[in-house]
């Protein structure tokens, strides 16, 4: 039995923005875990909308308060799609050096304190999409700076040797997915696209290291 | 239809800690909101373990993080129980006086700020139990200080205006939460007390005056 709390740090999609079951990712990775006998505390650090660089401002402190060193705590994050949103005014939120400058000083730091993991960002429902996240603000994101923003993650953690589960391609090639993004918003999947994910994260070795050994 | 990003603050028993669901009180209190029609964002801010001074330190930067003013906004708190618990040493984590100084600066500065709810500590399976919380620190906790702490914070809301849901007095008449904290570790419920505390919080007018207006 293993006894671990683990902040989850990222965006909406961490958050499990669009399920009705509020439990997103996080929640179900855990509870299955759970029925596995481990004794994990749960923090969902995800937040709507958040870019690396807003992650970056406030993990630390965040994860500080929740992961005193007199117990097993650990890190997983996953972010990078709203960086690759581009505004109205045709600039992106975050520019891709920008993005992946941000992710290396979170992942180094992190791996420097604890165990961490990086989760990549998730497919979008078309190529092309108008969103308005926010009143008075359309955005607009699309799969091919998302696949781009997951593949130089890939290469940083590699450099940083932080395990780095690529969701895009796995998810891209789901259709049980798809078909979740399409019901819900286009960017967030509901209740069946968020327990895809928490299977996928479930069987990836890097994750089940830290329970089976 | 409203929609609401709500930051829930607290301890171990606002992160849900002892639920094989994940969810807690917060988690089944936004699903049945939900299922209602109602669009609610989540963030659970409770951590394992937090006094009304640790929560007082942090609270304002997360939620201010969680809750940009072009969203609505709303604040539930709930705390108390651990500032009651003795150590080792014999002194309490944090005297009564200085427990209710931390409450008051939260919960005036919360309500000047976002609609909030204030939410009671919740009774103990035995009148003392002496527990570890934490490797190396033994704690004790007892029924009759949780108590005291809920009258002091009825009284401190009444004065700031803040509802004030008492959960001590009615949990302490639940036989259904008496077990299910029995299940538990004696202090935190499982899933069905945790169940039977959202049940009590979607009924209570206060928070039902969010959604049906």
């Amino acid at each position: 039995m293993v006894a671990l709390r683990i902040c989850f740090g990222g965006n909406s999609i961490t958050n499990g923005t669009g399920d009705d079951e509020y439990l997103g990712w996080p929640g179900r990775l855990c509870a299955a875990e759970r029925a596995r006998g481990h004794d994990i505390s749960h923090y969902n650090l995800g937040i709507r909308g958040d870019t690396s660089e807003m992650i970056e401002a406030r993990w630390r402190d965040e994860c500080a308060a929740r992961l005193p060193d007199m117990h097993q705590g650990a890190l997983v994050f996953s972010f990078g799609i709203n960086d690759t949103a581009r505004e109205a005014d045709g600039r992106l939120r975050v520019e891709p050096g920008s993005s992946i400058a941000s992710a290396r000083r979170i992942l180094a730091e992190a791996k420097a304190w604890k165990p961490t993991l990086m989760i990549g960002p998730t497919p979008i429902l078309r190529e092309s999409l108008t969103l308005s996240l926010n009143p008075g603000l359309p955005r607009e994101v699309q799969d091919a700076r998302i696949a781009a923003a997951s593949s130089a993650l890939a290469a940083l953690c590699a450099e940083l040797g932080v395990p780095y589960l690529d969701l895009f391609a796995a998810l891209s090639a789901d259709p049980r997915f798809a078909k979740s993004i399409a019901e819900g918003d286009g960017i967030h999947p509901t209740a069946p696209g968020y327990a895809v994910m928490a299977d996928l994260i479930g069987r990836w070795p890097a994750w089940r290291k830290w329970f089976d050994g």
